[in-house]
């Protein structure tokens, strides 16, 4: 499988963890959670992200699903390999590269404070992978840490395997920006730029120069749509696609409950078989459901509308 | 003016603090902001919120600023009086009780951790308010203080001036089911439940029990339509008003730039003079502005295809 | 009233706001505080800081206790000025530097994350000051920001009434190594660093280069003999003074109980009369008191053993 | 080796991770420093501890030095198990109780807020272990939770295998005085408390009914000696030794360079071969370690004085 590059673009999307309803990993479901992504046209995945549920896998699961993913997927596969320390992150990293993953990616701590602490980390993760190319996860919301452009900026100039930014900063249109300022001034290389977010501001994030998105709402061809549309230099359109389907991703933009509405949809789908979060997790209401099912019908009626 | 009380409904509007371009409060558009919120048809004003730019205030100006809104409303006044401590507290509610205002808001200190520090913090509040009837306002992003139902229930029965609930929590919808269930159920009082977050998710939570809205949002016809039709039993209608708006409030909802993108299109719809927000503070960068405004020419398109 | 200047040396004690039992401000205290304080040595005052129960003030009360200390005292006083917004705080220091302060004190706002926005924050503080000089409080702690040495520096050099830094950090001796060293190489001005932290590693500060200490330990004899005998270069006598009263100061470093036991030995010593904090605040138990009274007579034994 | 129980007194020493200066875990160092420990006269040792290095190493070198460590020692061994998910957790317990050990300790998320959070965490914390003893580890300085006397209780009552309390709170002397009364009134278990922060408030902590120490100063002799003092009646014995320690406890006191500083002591002392911390880690300046020096023989002096 080829490495990560600078040049990466489009959709890598969030894969969940496919459960039983007893807890257990789901292999069938993973083998056609991956099918159904590549259908709907992604053009890659990451899994073992830090808002999934890879810190409740484990050492062995982790690798298990991996393997598995890897193995069928005929996209790259980026994982997250976020650890408490080097050691563990990297043996993690240097296991799933051999299994043939794309690239992985890595969040700060959440002690980090100050901007000479965030290119510190970095700088010495990029060292530790070696050869391997890293997604430089910056999520302030969950993470805590705030990454300003001249550090990432740093980062980029003295960290050559840093071949993308996932973008998850809110607000962060700026940010992109600021990035795309740099190195179209010549002043730091051009590196890939994904989205993620839940989506909720993609086009606009695609109007500032994004690459495309790294982001896991429950569809998947919304993103893959607004993508291409943007591409395709057709602006409106991609914003008529996103419109239509904002209600529901707003709504999955709910922390912890979002997901268990995008395992529901993703079930009804007949992507995953059972809509079930591992132990501890939260799981929908009747009045949840409720909200979901009027926002898929009138979802359902509004791309109709449209043409989609 | 007759108090605020536990039956208190509708659009509470968050009011922005107009100045001019050089920072200085301006008072003739302080006049036409709350003659425009009173066209648009809220129920109530709500003004010195933490969000705005209370914060920049001297106290001399937040007290002209409350007496000059108080005596042009026509509609109830609750004022924002969170302070260090109870004494300034208490002082600044004094006052604008005085001056006619229905009520205030108080939110808890950013120290407080634990549910008996969050009861502790609202009975004293209470005792030290008096006669004074006030909000509960609960905002867990800005003052990182997680209020669970059952402490919220227990303030409810304990504090009796304790009559509207700011329910700012995300994901939240849960909570205000709870609180109802609660109340239904006859262990507490049913007060008065607004609901802020932009209005983000607005319909859900009219469904769930809540009586309106306390936010800012920039279009507070949405919130007054929405709010509306919710009470008229046309769910569906109170979903085609908020979508058409959502692609907006979504964007008004990135912290700091989100006001001034609030200022900007209400400077722009003639209310205020100047969307100028007081040093420090951020302005919007022309590829905000071009955000914003291909959001406005959609946002109108869209409402003209549905009636609105 | 000669004002603040970098040359500032010694012991400017944080002072204690003293209230009667049924939470009044007890003024005939605050003038004998403030005589029992000059007594024991100090070179200057601190008063409204963040730590002390300046929060629960009405703006009337501290602007009282403000003109009453500066009154009265022969040595200058530093006036915490640190409030929400720019104007307030403005507003504030205006008004005590009127009264005779010889300068004023500003911790950052809690949500400052990065080091730009530490820089900023200062900078526009200082424009906002003019000719007002200032002491930057750098407390992690409690203000939940942290300020490396190199923004400091750059606060130094672009804020020319930036003169005293109150070095709070924990760890912290690294941090005043650094400043030291810029000063030293002529890269910056050489500003007063006065240390707090409850005095908790001042012959190690003064060993680093600090000019002494602003903090509020219930025997100031103690910082003002460290700080004497470093200055006079006995260093052994420094840490005997320091180690006879380390046990009980090490007791007043606990958030919260810690001022209740501070207010507790003044109270006993005869400089206030009612130990209590107003209201809401702690107040020690028995096992407390006994504690207290335990490290107290000790502390005597100790005293008398090194003969001092 | 007999399971950890409520019975459970004297000093867990947290122990060091012991590296070469090339980053190499130290094997022979690993039981040199198990038997300095034993030869102090520890009841106990406390491995892959939160503050420790223990996130530094991969999941094979951790399973490596319990091994080492429960095989080498003829006390009882704790062994840290903190995990981001159940899953993990659970694995790292069974394999260390398979080896051997006592029991396990386990902290919260960082991201627990409430009461009911913090309730149901060591609830199926306690479930997942099944017959594992495990201590309950309480600090909220580095997890940033915070949990209650009466929340502690409701654990003790419900989840049986919880046995310990690794007490850090601060200040949380009132803590420990709490939780001995609910179990003087007979309504909870009387489960065994160690305290940590360093020891800096030993003497006062057994004075409140704690059953001795769970940390890692350099120096376990005055943990030891302190407790059993205390143990013995001799309070002001206790306090001497405490007093002549002091000192060195306060700096090392000081997150991140404290543990540079321990294992400069412990390389000093002959127990660890180098006093290097695996990357990224602080090292000491050259001022730190003349700051050491001066404490370790102020301290000499003192101990010779008092006949220890």
């Amino acid at each position: 499988m080829p490495l990560l590059t600078e040049a990466a673009k489009g959709v890598y999307v969030i894969a969940v963890t496919p459960f039983s309803d007893n807890g257990d990993v789901d292999w069938t479901s993973v083998d056609r959670m991956v099918d159904f992504y590549q259908d709907k046209g992604v053009t890659g995945l990451t899994i073992l992200g830090q808002l999934g549920e890879a810190p409740k896998l484990t050492a062995e699961e982790s690798r298990e699903i991996a393997r598995r993913v890897i193995a069928r997927a005929n996209v790259p596969v980026v994982v997250g390999v976020t650890a408490p320390g080097l050691a563990p992150m990297r043996e993690l990293a240097d296991s799933v590269m051999e299994m043939g993953a794309a690239g992985v990616m890595v969040a700060p701590p959440w002690t980090t404070r100050t901007d000479d602490q965030a290119y510190a980390f970095y700088a010495v993760v990029g060292e530790a992978l070696g050869q391997t190319p890293f997604v430089l996860q910056d999520y302030p919301l969950t993470t805590n840490v705030t990454i300003v452009p001249k550090v990432i900026d740093r980062i980029i100039r003295d960290v050559p395997n840093c071949v993308m930014l996932k973008h998850e900063d809110w607000p962060g249109l700026g940010k992109i920006s600021a990035l795309r300022a740099s190195s179209d001034r010549g002043e730091t290389r051009r590196i890939s730029i994904l989205c993620g977010n839940g989506g909720l501001f993609l086009p606009e994030e695609m109007g500032r120069g994004a690459d495309g998105a790294m982001t896991g709402f429950c569809y998947p061809e919304m993103m893959v749509g607004v993508v291409d549309a943007y591409g395709g230099g057709d602006v409106e359109r991609a914003h008529d696609l996103f419109d239509a389907y904002l209600p529901l991703a707003r709504y999955e933009q709910q922390q912890g409950l979002g997901l268990a509405a995008r395992k529901y949809v993703l079930a009804k789908r007949g992507v995953i078989a059972s809509p079930a979060l591992r132990k501890p997790g939260p799981s929908l209401s009747a009045a949840d459901i409720k909200d979901v099912e009027r926002l898929l019908s009138r979802q359902a009626r509004r791309l109709s509308e449209i043409g989609a």
